[in-house]
């Protein structure tokens, strides 16, 4: 089979020319490919962090670039590659690097890149004041097509929620359970993870803890009985809080109860502006 | 705290008219939520089966509407009330039933159900024709939006692929994996789930199986090496497959293969048409 | 359907026996091999109910058998084959029947079956009395080694707990959330899946329900605040009660809280007799 | 930091002495817990790498500890302190010293403790050389009862399978698919996690890379296709090795085959000495 020419010859193979090259062969179907690339990556990684500067963590990778209609194959060993050069912690600006790494290696037209880590942050207890690490799971979208640069940026964030109607209804107490509020957003300008843990913290009857000691149980729990809220309330207080910050350009947020008398959960949804 | 009157009174809640509705109550912030409802309930159903006529299976469900910004809360029972009022097999009709129920129960514009279950098929060995159950893990969206309705069916298919690059350059053999084939669309008329099965077969090196004997796996293992395909070819073939049938209004493909040479999965997807 | 030759036929596939039978081969490794076979097969299945007889539902299904140190491999296909002429719903007799046809098939002297099913159950409401479905994740674990037959039941059952030391130390509330009880116990005689279901949920603050009016739900949470529970007190009754009833034999418990005042568990299990 | 007071101080927490100390009140019913503690919890650590001296990643981790009958309650918080005060990277002596640590926090008389973590290795290309990171989901429990101390390492290694069978049988090819071998064993003396990967891989057909140039994955096919294998060879493979190994005191080996023709696993395991 014809070896098809590249736009440049410094990427074509070099170790084993005399190797036939099928991905650079002529595609049999004629159809563009929007996404092709690797899924599943693991790798260490450094992150910025507000209070520290930087933290390591571990994150999965998924790269994608896309494909012509006339190439019949992407070359998927280049993504790893790409990621072995690439240099220095995780951030916008690194993660731009990346993408231009890849629509250079890969000739392609766009590149898209998936960060989901782990992200921790030290947290002192209400009361006592101890402190603990809390960890919020985190996915960084990056998007290259062309001259346009899209990040996504994704942040979990396990809350308490205290049932209103429950509390209204009952002579004593109210069932209460951990939900999860889950923001993704586009900015202008730089959005730290910590932000975004705020908002979904203040939209909840209580943010959660991974050490509490007694006087911080009471204090959590007199706090998220004084604050009782549905998904609907959640939902509704996080997007309010997102939809006035200047640099958000879009958002959307879900909130998932796991409802502590039932055996499903409560969500709510909101984006803004809502896409089609 | 002073009820708000509904569209229809026979929607309020008349067992127990001395507790207070929190959730009838204002909102107090002022933002539409898109969806809001339940999560993650199992229910045994049957589904409409083409060689069959109807099979049992168990489906998880979400059930969402829309509520205005004017409503604090919507009235989480009463989804799983309309689930079981809900008569008849999993179909479109039927579940456009269920999304006009959830309607008119909740007050709202707009209702979204999904139903994620396996979708069990009998399937005979090439050769010895002897049969053994294949599942494939069906999703079915149903949204009702005004006398907008939408459903989108999704179909996960299991394949086996045979890499071209690896046969081509190798004196023997030749890597094969394990793939999975997603396809999600929309339709104008009926679409079997055995249809998007054949679609997502037929483009991959070769089908899978549940039982074969020594004769077919000597069938599946030549043919598949007589059809090596990469990611790229697969989710081509299935695109211009879909792309060839007058019913099929929107479609995505996904192809994702468990690379029996990395520990990473290659991936390719095709949208069409493309949304934003 | 024709009986697929046995040992004395020497181990061969009557269907091509001009080809080659690996597997019968003699191992390079003379090790025996406690358990081969198949993993995640999935079929429909009819199981016994308490309530209605019998109830249709879904299973993954694990098969293996022993292999002796000098035979090279097992027959994967036979597994399949056994499952396809297994007949009837599933149950302690079924499952023994299909151990014995896995042993006599693959000339094993011991097989192992496992069945992963959800279990449904309609519950009515505590005050209402509406009724809605329940589902339980079950596993029946059943081994057979010569003449010896294990059935191990596991179910898990989601539950309600509201915090003691919260409840004491507030000046109201008392944080509540999910917990998850999962028996697992051998029995002489027949044992319900109800039962089992029953033991965990008297264990806890309160059952969960899929269906809740408002009445039903100050009603549970009531209940649930006059019976404040640690997981270690969970875990405990329903270790007693399983210990009082003659028919156990064996049992662990496990409870898993997931607490709505941390992002991790609270966790407690008991094993008796207790193995090494 | 301040030492804990401990039992003679009859448990009560310092911070707070005016509040209720449910958890050290009398239990109702008499009966030891196994085990009792925090799940989930998540943090960034550090490990011994055989090659680089430490890495960083990323651990879930489990801590229990033992409940005498009298008690009711554990105190939940002393687990996530002992884990703020753990010093060191994760290793057999830090382990240690942390299950010693929780003993004497929770005045108990056995501790138990589980980091579930990626490992990763720098690999390089069989071939061309060029390097790329592969990561091992590994495992490593700690149980101290009194003087006894065991540790149990897991690892799951992927690895690639080409199948006798098929290739006995066909004119051409054979199925290939990734696998999944999981190692669990106890020793005397320290056992890296890269010696464990190297017994796993050396059993199956080929080991698999992250990063692989043509020339590479053309060795790799070849090499593979030269050592067909079924999951009863491996399993054997890895056994026999691990006997062999005067420091193993036990193991068990899985292997999990993700077999390229069927839409099922193919499965084998040892473990030696049995348990019961």
């Amino acid at each position: 089979m014809a070896r098809i020419p590249r736009m440049s010859e410094t990427f074509s193979e070099p170790a084993a020319p005399q190797m036939q090259d099928v991905q650079s062969g002529p595609s049999a179907v004629a159809l563009a490919i929007d996404r092709v690339g690797v899924k599943g990556l693991k790798l260490p990684l450094a992150v910025r962090d507000r209070a520290g500067g930087r933290q390591h963590t571990v994150a999965a990778v998924d790269l994608t670039v896309d494909l012509p209609a006339e190439f019949k194959g992407t070359h998927m060993s280049r993504f790893v590659e790409a990621l072995g050069h690439w240099q220095g912690d995780l951030d916008y600006a690194t993660c731009k690097n990346l993408l231009a790494d890849l629509c250079e290696r890969l000739q392609a037209t766009s590149a898209h890149a998936r960060f989901a880590f782990p992200y921790f942050v030290t947290r002192a207890a209400p009361v006592s004041g101890i402190e603990g690490p809390m960890h919020f799971d985190c996915t960084l979208d990056g998007e290259l097509a062309g001259d346009r640069l899209i990040f996504t940026l994704r942040v979990e964030v396990p809350v308490m929620t205290v049932c209103p109607c429950s509390k209204a209804i009952s002579d004593e107490g109210a069932h209460s359970q951990r939900a999860v509020v889950r923001i993704a957003c586009r900015a202008r300008g730089f959005v730290w993870i910590e932000e975004l843990v705020e908002v979904a913290e203040q939209a909840a009857s209580s943010r959660v803890y991974s050490l509490l000691k007694r006087e911080d149980e009471k204090f959590v729990t007199e706090t998220s009985f004084a604050n009782p809220c549905f998904v609907e309330d959640v939902v509704r207080a996080a997007a309010k809080k997102l939809l006035s910050d200047p640099r958000i350009t879009w958002f959307r947020v879900e909130v998932e109860s796991q409802e502590s008398i039932h055996n499903h959960a409560a969500s709510a949804s909101i984006e803004l502006p809502r896409r089609p």
